[in-house]
């Protein structure tokens, strides 16, 4: 099995090396053609399941060792890979080399009165560094979508996924090789030291243009802290629905139910449930029969509370925890204008639900708050690439510089003006 | 006149007050709508040309101090204002009230095969610091631009403006009031104190979305090294021009003296001219006299030295340097490959110029080259927002985070997803 094969103190000098061979490497990518990317990305595709049992062998290793350490379940079935999730990992390799290619598209062109045409073309970030944790896939994932959008890509995954993740990137290689593409242009840190996250943070901002990490709050948080280049972050999500006075009852039902419990464990996945108070009596019985039958724990404010003996006390630690779990808080509100300053408050910036068919309500609803995604009747597991119809995504931004929402190939790119002339001064 | 009123020690405290009132003011700000931005700005356009005599009143304090400390005369020129400079800066605020309002705009929509339609909407970044240096009017430009995309504003002006800048940042500040926005729209730092950059760079993440420097290299410098939130960074621009073989003599040399002499100050000036070895026999002379009869200074290469005796030697330091001056390094190349090699080894990825009438050799340039602007037959000047159709801007960004090019009001909005359903649940 590989394991971690650079040396502290030789750090700095293989992350410079890895620097400057990713920044060649983008350098081609950038005037590779559509074609030569399709073909790599297929070929991976095609390598990843060839050589399943490899992968499998390595991942067996890796859940070995976690076991041993005594991770968590949850943490274990991240990890954990079978035959049909390689098969899921390669199909997803394939589907994104399917994608649009952005690169290159001209995404906007206008003349100017003196006769100048000016086109903004899409263009590559260049180098981008992706910190995430154990899920061994995003080796895959990542790779592709990086590489479908032009850019090259030094992955750090996390240490419990360091034999499967370094099986799956030295199959996304072969693809590379296969279709004569610099196989430097998806590249893995060989070593779990963090000391190399540190580097690759503060110590490469010549070879390195943008760090997007995957992961949870304490990465996120290291990141944010540490950065010396532009980072794309990923807070976590902790999602609203709001259930106004109008809203159609069994369309509450039905929404929070999938928000909440469809699966606890990914980020748009509800935490806080708002209702107006003028709706308790009318509207509560049916959403919380529902949560408590899908086996959701309820925890209330006093309202809630009083309303339902079935609900546990909130606090207020839980209006800003994703539980990530089979529990909601819940808070009665007066209205639109206490559930938007709850959300304002509390929220991630994330993805919100308004439940209403009030139009005005709506329409507040969406102009006052300023989450990466608000949804009207509609569940907060949308927030996805796959659902809004970007394909593959890295995953869902919640700042708002570069690049919110979902981050799929397109979000991948920056742009340049090419201005066409015949023989123009300036006055 | 006003002066440093806040004591160092005091410096924490001061800016954290301005970070929480811009930070309410932006929220403010997001809900306002079109027509008080609009007002404000026609308002703070009066004001400034009617109180123009207390601004030049603190401009020749200003001026005053500047020579008392020897600054260099095209320092003085640019911390100059008299009244048909005020009045320029009045009309700039006036022209940017008149520019389309990116918030709110709708910038794409889609139906998903759910029904869900989705929208891309245009919404403030929220915080801007901007960070510049003498120019007294980019107290009002960047205030306006700001305004106008929705977004709360803090402004560090380099330290030999002050008062000038204090003076129109009253104007500015009395136009919010006027329309009923709050004052802490746009807000000045108190204080010259250098530790206040510092904090705004590093102490205040929570209240600050992204950092704008505009400046010289060290100022870039200093902000891209200790900013703990997004930069938009504007570098220095070495701007190439290169004449190709098929090059029109004629257009050549119009467009290679506009683009060095036109104004030399600019960051779209030319500084290289690159010009193939198989014309210098048919384009030099003609470039060369125009240059010179233009009073321009040039430093060439062995070829081009050994071509005519009015060129002095360029050494390896003249490749990489932005003179601002009648000053232009020459290097003759072997063609285009070898122009794009010299263009991505010693440019800034800033603008550069390509001169000639193949067609193909023009594409190359453009597919190879990564700058942030290419032109085919016309002006480096051209670099402009104005010149773009964007109406006014901060600058032209030269990361590829974000914004790249000039950067107007579009550029300092981000996006959120508004999307709309009739009670989907995803499966």
């Amino acid at each position: 099995m590989a394991s971690a094969v650079v040396k502290n103190s030789e750090i700095t000098e293989v992350m410079d090396g890895i620097g400057r061979r990713a920044r060649a490497a983008a350098t081609a990518l950038a005037r590779s053609t559509e074609t030569e990317r399709y073909d790599a990305l297929g070929a991976a595709a095609a390598v990843l399941f060839a050589r399943r049992d490899e992968i499998l062998d390595a991942n067996a290793s890796d859940m070995r060792s976690a076991e041993k350490k005594g991770l968590a379940a949850s943490m274990l079935d991240r990890l954990l890979l079978d035959e049909s999730r390689v098969k899921a990992m390669s199909e997803g390799v394939r589907q994104v080399a399917e994608l649009d290619d952005p690169v290159g598209e001209v995404s906007d062109e206008w003349l100017r009165p003196n006769g100048l045409v000016i086109q903004r073309v899409r263009v590559p970030l260049g180098v981008i560094g992706i910190i995430y944790e154990s899920r061994p896939n995003v080796t895959a994932d990542a790779g592709a979508l990086c590489l479908k959008s032009g850019n090259a890509v030094i992955l750090r995954g996390g240490s419990e996924s360091f034999n499967s993740s370094t099986a799956i990137h030295s199959c996304m290689v072969q693809g590379l090789a296969q279709a004569g593409l610099p196989e430097d242009a998806i590249q893995m840190i060989p070593t779990t030291d963090r000391d190399a996250v540190g580097y690759l943070l503060s110590g490469m901002q010549s070879t390195v243009d943008v760090i997007i990490p995957r992961g949870g709050r304490n990465l996120i948080a290291r990141v944010q802290a540490d950065a010396r280049v532009p980072v794309i972050g990923h807070l976590e999500g902790i999602c609203h629905v709001y259930v106004h006075e109008s809203a159609d009852v069994s369309k509450a039902r039905d929404i929070v139910l999938n928000a909440k419990m469809r699966r606890t464990g990914i980020c748009g996945a509800a935490e806080t449930l708002l209702i107006d108070e003028a709706c308790m009596a009318t509207h509560w019985k049916t959403i919380a029969d529902a949560l408590i039958e899908a086996g959701c724990e309820i925890r209330g404010d006093e309202t809630v509370c009083a309303a339902d003996n079935r609900v546990q006390k909130a606090d207020e630690q839980d209006w800003s925890t994703e539980y990530l779990d089979a529990i909601i808080s819940v808070r009665a509100v007066a209205g639109v204008d206490e559930a938007i300053s709850h959300i304002s408050t509390y929220g991630s910036g994330h993805t919100e639900a308004i439940i209403a068919e009030d139009q005005d309500t709506v329409e507040q609803f969406f102009h006052d708050l300023d989450s990466a995604i608000l949804l009207h009747n509609a569940s907060t597991q949308f927030a996805d690439g796959g659902e809004f119809g970007m394909g593959a995504e890295i995953g869902i931004a919640t700042g708002k510089i570069h690049a919110r929402g979902p981050v799929g190939a397109e979000q991948l790119t920056s742009y340049k003006y090419v201005v066409r002339g015949t023989g123009q001064t300036r006055p």
